[in-house]
């Protein structure tokens, strides 16, 4: 048996009895003859009570003294959680980010992790110790300085040490069984997936998706580590996400699944004059603003006039700040006026399938049609189509596409390619 | 202007009002021209709650990872003040324990410091910052493991950073304004010392003072750091502990103050064979269970017999440890049987000028008799004399004592000696 990276977030460990429950999960994997290294998240609402202590002593709390701050919440978890599986038997020793040999740049809340050498972790393993890794936390490489790694970091930090440590699997614990076609919120019929791409699962997280992060997915496909999310109640089987299909899964659905988002914004540019550079100088704004966009479309231009629109999507969060740069360069640029609309929603669907077949597009406007949606922009890649549409239609849209290409659970119609001949 | 080091407990950072009160303290002495280190113990109760939950999760936690847990207190605490500082538009950045070079022994939960290398402290001072230093913790030099100093941590802290520093002074803010002539709870006119030497009051916190403990006395003083002792929320001068006196304090008073002690309990071996090596074999046996004795006492024997009884004091928390070691050792010692009395109490007068006053010692026994107060041990040192009673007395022994020797805040009595002929 290999060495197994488990990875636990606050909500698993929200309490003492979260974190001895947790641990016998542990010791069992222990048991297995497997070599175990856990990351850790801060105990259930631990980094919301110290970011709410920060804004007491301080409006804009610097980023050091913050990272300082928040890592204090790991580091709470990780000892108990080392505690209680010694309490149950078991060697277990507890190590920061910095002590794991989480190396980041010095981008303070959210740092990049650049290196991981674990060499306290190998020795602490060698000598038959359960290692528990600090999640979401490293040390800066210049100034030896604690850093964050930002939301969702703990998963980044698990999958980073799998691939430093070369284990078997990644096992991120979670309070979902898996990743589902869809949001089991919004469609009841949604089905977990025992496997999916890593690619088709890079798609849904940059299309809404909450599972996974997609710097996390981008982490493990680049150094080939199958992640294994799962619940942390159940112990079912969850979803494997690798390159390669894992052991049974030899045929791929068409569609991954469907995947929405709302929390975006549209912002259309208009009477931009139709001439080359125009586009450039509107994004080169949006960008000196710092600002990531999502779809772009720019509207043919009628016969009759010089002029163009041009839309495109961006986080509800930064609209304020876009509007703001948009307008300082109103002159500079030269369109008439600009209109923003925060009502918007996104439905994608995502599946390999598609590359190889063509009529998916089709079948998805239908779909859409049949359901009365109106579709306000359109993009896509390789293998994801996306739509914006009213925010209100959205959920309903989600049903009709997942009813659509046969992915509701009760269905038997599932679309299929590259299977074995069943 | 030098450097200062300053050290704030519990109490003066228990909130974000707390801290932010602090903040602005520590800012008015840079802006009086120091640079400014400063040690800041974790917020209020949060230590207790975390050996609440490590409480919870197992039953006697593992050193180690007990460390790990407790560490996270101060990291909160000097995070926080870091930002308040930074708020008040003063830079500022903290560092834990390992990143000020608190080099420890790896006796976890006790550590001692045994170097001090604080590197990013002065060059976080040359930077023009203002250094928050995480108090209570180090790093152990052999394994790189989180140590804790035990209680009163932060004062040692406080001082061998100083001593490293070679800072002008070490100030111990807390929540009493110095250093008194007794536990004003116990006498009410009891004085605050503008000055005490190192000796002294070495000797007052090996006799139950509590506002200093002996380690942190003790290493200011082989370093010669003078500590100034301070409320946190009067601002005023407070007690100045040095090994020579400060500034216009030429003249010493004759006894610094009177201590009291009801920590401690009374065994007494009854019916010792009166031969040479029964003491020995007594105290080795008490030294083997790891318990620290205070007073020892051996009865003088009766000509017609051949068996004494010896008595010792210790921590009443360690009484069960001491008797059961000693009914253990009963036969191989040969004693008739054991006493044990936890209605104890020590008064301490204490005092370099003893040392040239021969009549201190009698003045103190009067005191006693007059009010009526039965010795039952009597031990001295050089400026040091104390007597164990019962438990009652204690309060009304040293109250008399107190007056007797002219402390009352409303004398004009106070004996002197090596004045200026003032």
């Amino acid at each position: 048996m290999g060495l197994v990276v488990q990875k636990y977030g606050g909500s698993s460990v929200a309490d003492a009895e979260g974190i001895k429950r947790v641990a016998k999960r542990i010791v069992d994997a222990k048991k297995n003859g497997h070599q175990v290294v856990v990351v850790v998240s801060a105990m259930g609402d631990t980094t919301d009570e110290l970011i709410d202590l920060a804004g007491q002593v301080s409006p804009i709390p610097a980023g050091r003294e913050f990272d300082m701050l928040l890592t204090a919440g790991e580091r709470i978890s990780m000892a108990l959680l080392a505690m209680a599986i010694k309490n149950l038997g078991h060697e277990a020793q507890s190590f920061t980010g910095s002590q794991a040999g989480v190396i980041t740049d010095s981008v303070h809340n959210k740092a990049r992790i650049i290196d991981v050498t674990p060499g306290r972790i190998r020795t602490a393993l060698d000598e038959g110790n359960i290692a528990i890794v600090a999640g979401f936390q490293g040390v800066s490489q210049d100034k030896k300085d604690i850093t964050t790694l930002g939301r969702g970091g703990s998963d980044t930090t698990a999958v980073a040490l799998a691939a430093a440590l070369e284990a078997e699997v990644c096992e991120i614990y979670t309070d979902v069984d898996g990743v589902f076609t869809a949001d089991p919120r919004v469609v009841p019929k949604a089905r977990k997936l025992d496997w999916i791409s890593s690619g088709d699962m890079l798609e849904l997280a940059s299309s809404g998706s909450k599972v996974l992060l997609h710097r996390c997915v981008e982490y493990a496909r680049r150094y080939n580590i199958p992640i294994h999310v799962r619940s942390s109640f159940s112990g079912l089987r969850g979803t494997w996400v690798s390159n390669e299909p894992q052991g049974d899964q030899v045929e791929h659905a068409i569609i991954s699944g469907v995947a929405h988002d709302v929390s975006e914004a549209k912002v259309t540019v208009v009477g931009v004059p139709d001439k080359p550079g125009e586009a450039a100088a509107i994004f080169r704004t949006i960008a000196d603003a710092e600002i990531n966009i999502d779809m772009v479309v720019q509207n043919v231009s009628a016969a009759t006039t010089a002029l163009t629109d041009i839309s495109f999507t961006l986080p509800k969060t930064d609209g304020a700040k876009a509007i703001d740069a948009l307008e300082k360069a109103k002159s500079s640029i030269g369109f008439d006026s600009l209109r923003y609309d925060d009502q918007i929603g996104k439905i994608s669907l995502v599946g390999a399938g598609m590359k190889t077949n063509p009529g998916v597009t089709a079948s998805f406007f239908e779909a859409l049609s049949d359901a009365g949606v109106n579709i306000e922009l359109i993009s896509t890649s390789e293998i994801r189509i996306s739509v914006v549409t009213r925010a209100d239609d959205v959920n309903e849209a989600v049903r009709a596409v997942h009813t659509a290409f046969g992915l509701d659970s009760d269905s038997d119609e599932a679309v299929v390619y590259g299977g074995t001949g069943r």
